[in-house]
């Protein structure tokens, strides 16, 4: 008979909620307790039946559980990660899994003494969109890919909690840049070579509320990551440029579409028209005499299913690890090297 | 009585013949003569009636010329320009004003020697586009701006003549690049002080063929600049943000908008939304209940009349000049760092 493995949260706010309502979907992995130390969090928690502890180390002495989910502000990442496993539990961080590769090295130690398999929760890998570019990549619809934009943009400012305080690690990098740059680093196989970033103050001094980063892949590929939360009219959340077509995604709904050059007909001679105080042949606009227009590829997925199913059997042995430390390392590194590159305000070499 | 003033056109290709049959609208401007190498340039210009020689030391000679336009490959403007304010002509340059710094300090050193104007035709100055952005940032319409994006995309890779070889000046920085950068220095009242590229080099090796271009201002401003050749899908020609609001200019004929954050709402609540794989609450979308919709300015002008009037204007001493050289050098040296960038594969501290 199967084992049915017991779930704790560490940190009840809008992620740790969000693991609890939708582990329903996921066979095999039962929510019974949750940490905090908010009252009326723990409240909503006794609500739906769990059982609540106020403190961390109390929660650690529940041998029922055997996964911890750590959705609290990412300073307690590490030292929660490292004390559950040294108690016995695996262990799921929320993203980003810590706010240094020091501390990374240190949970991953911890993961490898105690045999306890430590995760971290990149749930936007599962985003459709962004497994739609993938597929177009992989698949190589659009010929030599060589430029792509990853946006994503609010207008909303920082959550107004702990996110927007460098003490607990907060700032748009940490929040959203962790996934997109998670999603970069997954979809291209290659190093980056060259990281370069202008961070965004808006609204908030102590740490970013947006910034665009330009990571340089070593295969060529210049892949930008831009978010915003000071921003009304939002563009495409993707554009990836081939030298055979062009992809849009304009949003989580996944409108979008590909158009791609006919072969033979990419050369066929422009009219020059009349741009502003201008005429222009180079930027003449094509009709569909030589382009096609193609759909998005179709995309099944559930990410709690895959995400979850995939820890256990990882936990029994029979798979490898989806969402690797040493992926997150890769994700940390860049993250570092952009906090660098503000810092010294420069472009930085490096071999990621 | 006002003197009529009588023009001159070195290269009658595409700007060539633009210059001369754009005249009609600018009093005191009269074509009268064309040179070019190629005889059947030449045959289409006697056909409206001008003058044509073969050979710049020809219509050097000419002394019914006061104004010679010189639209010819790039590599030739420099020598021309100073050839033909030694013959008292005052000259007009297409984009680029040539190719390097060096160059450029010779033909002022030039103008100054010989008292002749010298001026570029920087004709997109005078885009609709760029003026209604350029508006929007004087009137202080968005607040306080942080971030500009001007795109220009096209699909039909670099016109098929001298545009795509180095030793004639050619590839996006010196073509599109040129018009951009301008407008970006004419715009934004701060020197530059960074300057990061990434060129493309999607169908041709010898130059860029588009480019990603970063500049950031001293007053914080970051201004990318993205010119493309093999793009199927365009981005809008604009998107400027600032801490009040977002403009969108779409393309050419100016379709686009303004949006704003209505005082007070800033900081209204946001319902999380489910997006992809997750939950977010910073990039929640806002409705019009705490957002206005503006139309984008009117603007009237005729880029040929004021341009020309204003040369003229010039000659006579009455007025200072619209595009100055030393705009001109501002903008060869951005486009220098740029080449410098791309060398280097580095951002580079500028002052500019």
């Amino acid at each position: 008979m199967k084992k049915d493995y017991k779930l704790g949260i560490v940190g009840y706010g809008g992620m740790g909620k969000w693991h609890h309502l939708n582990m329903d979907r996921v066979e095999r992995v039962t929510p019974v307790a949750v940490c905090d130390i908010d009252e009326a969090a723990r409240k909503r928690a006794e609500g739906f039946g769990l059982k609540t502890y106020d403190y961390i180390d109390k929660i650690l002495e529940d041998d029922e559980i055997d996964i911890l989910v750590i959705a609290t502000p990412n300073e307690f990442h590490c030292p929660y990660a490292i004390k559950a496993m040294e108690k016995g539990k695996n262990v799921i961080c929320e993203k980003p899994i810590t706010t240094s590769a020091k501390n990374l090295e240190k949970m991953i130690k911890a993961s490898k003494k105690y045999n306890k398999v430590l995760s971290v929760h990149q749930n936007r890998r599962w985003d459709k969109d962004f497994l739609m570019v993938k597929k177009v990549l992989d698949d190589n619809t659009l010929g030599n890919v060589y430029s792509i934009h990853s946006r994503v943009m609010g207008s909303r400012g920082i959550p107004g909690d702990w996110r927007a305080h460098k003490e607990h690690g907060g700032g748009m990098i940490l929040d959203w840049g962790v996934h997109l740059i998670d999603q970069a680093l997954y979809m291209i196989n290659s190093p980056v070579k060259d990281v370069y970033v202008r961070m965004q103050h808006v609204h908030y001094t102590e740490v970013d509320d947006g910034f665009e980063l330009v990571l340089t892949f070593e295969n060529g590929i210049v892949y930008t990551i831009e978010v915003c939360t000071s921003c009304y009219i939002n563009l495409p959340r993707w554009h990836v440029c081939g030298d055979e077509g062009t992809l849009v995604i304009n949003d989580w709904s996944c409108d979008g579409k590909i158009v791609k050059i006919q072969k033979g007909k990419e050369n066929e001679d422009a009219t020059p028209i009349e741009a502003g105080a201008g005429l222009t042949k180079t930027m003449a606009p094509r009709t569909d005499k030589s382009t096609d227009e193609l759909p998005l590829p179709t995309i099944e997925c559930d990410e709690w299913v895959e995400y979850y199913t995939n820890f256990v059997n990882v936990i029994e042995g029979k798979e490898a690890l989806l969402v690797k430390p040493c992926e997150a390392m890769r994700v940390m590194k860049i993250m570092e090297a952009t906090f660098k590159s503000e810092e010294k305000d420069k472009s930085l070499e490096v071999n990621v």
